[in-house]
């Protein structure tokens, strides 16, 4: 049995439910899930601001999640913000986030991936997050739909066909043998995007949620779960307490 | 539900029943495993040579599991031999290995880990699997216990002993944050290892074997399998046939 | 003329005094230089964690900076923290940081320089940050003092006889040419170190405070700011008002 | 004087004659070549499956090639498929293949080159074989041909008009300087194409012919041939006959 | 106050004074500028011929310019000839260059800059040299206005519209997020440009020189210069002396 | 038949005897050679500064040879300086060095080599050389004799005995399988240095006479040479008559 947070960082609960209700129908049999989003904050982080603004707000729902006794926590952006600031701030609970397990998942499924993002200027961001994991050498290229966030649902038909039209370039000219939805907010459209073009893609969404399963399960029954020496060993309680992060933060017993 | 086999590929059956009664008690309820080791060939794969002469059986008991339904084949070495070319004959039975399944692992769970292995005639191989993998960064280091395949077991306390020295190398000068076991040989050692070291430790029969519970259920739920496109096309079967491969090399009505 | 703030990401004003005093000692004659801390947050920033709970505040005295019409301000941690986020927030106010000026100074006086950092628990993050910079075969070694930021000046002849023997170890060992001080709290030793050890020593508050007035000079004087397409592109105030993130986050008419 | 082997990997002796032919009319005096295909096995190697094929039976034939005499022998393939098993079974013969002499000699006459592929299929494979080389940063790029290795010769108007086109493009898109055809049986094409094109055209037989002539004469007038310490390390007769591999494999004696 | 020296190192002096002026009006109130050319030699040096024959000329100027108690000298070609040879062979007087100096500002500009260059025969050397100051992800392109260098004033309309054009694809299609203009005699055009494309443009002519006035100011105020352990260790006086190269090479006293 | 010219370039002609008697003792029949050294100039080449003096002679003493006829021209020192100079001088003359001649030969005899040089300085020139031939990860390692150009034969025991301790270092600890001997003027050395410590050793004076006399005979019978396009584009006659280089550099009718 594995209990699941996926936390939508956003200042919005627009999506819970929708994924709520995904989450429903795809998980294994005794996994309980939960959808949370946060309590204020912009509602998609296409800008670097945005993320620093919801970040805090997201570790501390991180390590609230630890306490409540959840076995792993999904941190639902593909900018993946937050990932290593949560290993070092729980103790054993997993976390991850879904630009590291897309990739993962889509390095052993083909020589090279593409990745379809909503507008170019999140491309250098993600590249350098996915190159940190050693995607390097595994991206053909990344495509950008030209749409916003809060564009992708506006015309499901337009989105749909550029996806279909970006994908063929990446598979005939950049030489991606399958594609990664590269936002949560692309949800929907795998399954119909798969059909159409007859390679893999890999859903922002179920993805990590999927590997959020595997690894609960590996922490629950082997002990396997992210080093705590060196790069995520924890910031000391003393210390915390001494500064009094938790009154200047409005943390109420969060450590 | 899954039906997954795994090859232990070399010519005895020595470590079969080891491996069944393992998988039996750490698989999902609803999973089936089979254990299954090749007709004939050397008992270890220390060379090169030994992995050429088992190659093309390996390939064909991958192309027959899928014929016989299996959703997933495990090729249990951790030079990974056999995996892309497993991918290019087979339709959309999954495929995976122990190299690739626990440095993906290891890859989320520390900024770098060490490998360990029998001796230092592995090691350029393994990092170049790993490094086309993507993970040059994130190897610490190769650690060599200076034992054959077949000696990890004659003296267990010597062979853990080589272990924790071997970690605690890695941890302080090498930088590693966790370790990996690179041999599935070396199977019933990680959990009094990460004790004694006191950081995660990736057994390299378990962690393949969870992996491919994973993708034989993302394939049977989301269509999910390696891409046919480009590098995993499909010979040809009128070739195989105008060829006579099949009487050629034995193969009985295999394609 | 120039307006520089150097910004001490901490929530503790102790070192601000100090540090104005070495500014004043060391600016061009027309340079105007502020020094402030945080309002509150972590005295040090040795965990991820808290460098994501002083980030938003960073990001507001940043953009507050630019308002108030400075023409440079340095985020004074040589993680860099909310480097690339503040280029993203302000028109066209110049941003630096320690570990990216000292980075690229190094970089042009020897073929490989080491970095002195506090604990080895820094060396991951830090290489990743310098590696995004380009300084990946400019790096000879991280050397850890084993010392915590606030124990750097606790006993000075302690520290800086660790610093003597990590350079020497860097320069014989590891083929560093040069050092540079990777924490701004390391302020005091360069000079002596240099003499010391025969090389060169680059000071973490010293090198981005004179970048700085470099920068502020080539904006006022050739228009050269970093550049807002694509990745710097600003998040639209539309956005922000229609979020009430001013008032969300407490930021009084920032926007 | 040199005694050179030619294998063709394949299940056809269609190519031996004409490459015969060819060796002697290029050859140095005193060099004496033999050019010998397999028992069985496909026609071409296009497929990772029918590599995996005729490996154990090329590398008996590189074994039986020392046996016999052989000074240096070539596997005829740009796959390069054997290579380094050979120099592990072997004692002191040299051997080599069309990839790695090919690449190495490009490498010397210009700064980048291209390579002319039968089938976009190949290029994942050589990029990485290649690569494995040292030579990414050499590959200006790969062209296909669009066709397959049985239809290289079928209209040789056709396949010439093609290699121009692509060297064009190489040339005056990608950065290339000079030629590399990728493929044993792309010959008879290169000179009339490097007078089309106006740089250097490096043919797949030629080129590892000369080579292995090189490579014998430093053997036998140096000693130099390939390292025998670590990963060429050779595989233990004593195992071998323990494990009856020649009776298992028919081989007859090899060992 | 600073003394530098711009060499301009080619064998004529057309481009002298217009340096010089250009010079004096953007320079700090207490700089000394001056600008020589070479005593002889090829007036451009799109040749690595024509580099060759010039490199011993612009090493003793620039030790000459040591004697004569510069601060600083910057080699004035972007191909940053001599410019580790000049740290070699001066004591600690800075030396700096083009190619460097533009790179290392235009990386803390944007993620990635694209270079404007003459001719596309420079680009592989141009490539290597910025790749070897840590550049390589950094540079999203080379764009060749196919002109040689003493075209590019011939029409100053035509080259202005190419390097809009260059631009504007390097922008959309390559990444860029400003320019470098990749050679000093490009000089007059970069504020034009940036205004016409609404990036930076760095101008290879100032920046060294703003470079080298900060450069100089931390050798006379810190200390600090290029490290002389290990790279740039100099040549011994005595063997100088011994070998007679003072007159073989009329170098008249200078060492 | 090949005739084959070898520069020592240095002002010297010190080693010109012995390298002759040895070229001769190991040449093919057919082949004739020669060896000159500078006019003037430095004994060694330890220092850039000396390099950079002796480099125009060389390239003119280059472009002469092929004006006497050579087929192929050494340039004989580790270091290879001037060889890209020399494509780009000459018309078809092939050109090599013992830095890209050893290089590219080790790379196929093992899976990672070592350079035995003289000094710890020599080693970031040639990392930096060698990694542009594409050795970065070929390269286990350089191990430096301490010993100056000169003092090489100064005790050939003491000589000796220091390379084999550095060859077992970089065998054991670096992981080498094969050395090279990273200097000209550690002649006389590789034959016993082999026998003692059982694996090749690369001589820096035979392997590029060999590799001259090969591609010597390819550029003879097939017309391969380096390419002239792009990189190697020769400089134009016009202009150099224009400027009056031959008269300015005493060439007297060399172009």
């Amino acid at each position: 049995m594995s209990k699941i947070l996926w936390i939508n960082p956003v200042g919005t609960d627009a999506y819970d439910e929708v994924m709520q209700k995904g989450f429903e129908s795809i998980k294994r049999p005794d996994t309980i899930v939960d959808v949370v989003s946060l309590d204020k904050g912009p509602e998609h982080l296409e800008y670097r601001y945005y993320e620093a603004l919801v970040l805090p707000e997201i570790l501390h729902k991180v390590k609230a999640a630890e306490r409540a006794g959840y076995d792993a926590t999904i941190i639902g952006c593909f900018y993946d913000l937050g990932l290593q600031e949560s290993r070092e701030m729980v103790k054993d609970m997993v976390v991850t986030a879904p630009g590291e397990a897309c990739s993962h998942l889509a390095a052993t499924m083909g020589e090279q991936f593409s990745v379809i993002v909503t507008r170019s200027k999140c491309i250098s961001q993600m590249k350098s997050t996915l190159s940190g994991y050693g995607m390097k050498d595994k991206l053909a290229s990344f495509k950008s739909l030209g749409l916003a966030v809060d564009e992708l649902h506006d015309s499901e038909e337009v989105t749909f066909e550029r996806m279909v039209a970006l994908s063929k370039e990446a598979i005939q000219q950049d030489g991606a043998e399958l594609m990664v939805l590269g936002c949560t907010i692309q949800f929907g459209y795998y399954e119909k995007l798969q059909k159409a073009i007859g390679v893999p893609v890999i859903d922002a969404v179920i993805a990590p949620f999927k590997q959020a399963e595997l690894i609960a399960e590996l922490k629950n029954q082997f002990g396997w779960t992210h080093s705590k020496v060196c790069a995520y060993e924890e910031p000391p309680i003393s210390e915390i307490k001494r500064w009094d992060l938790e009154e200047q933060y409005e943390l109420k017993g969060l450590w």
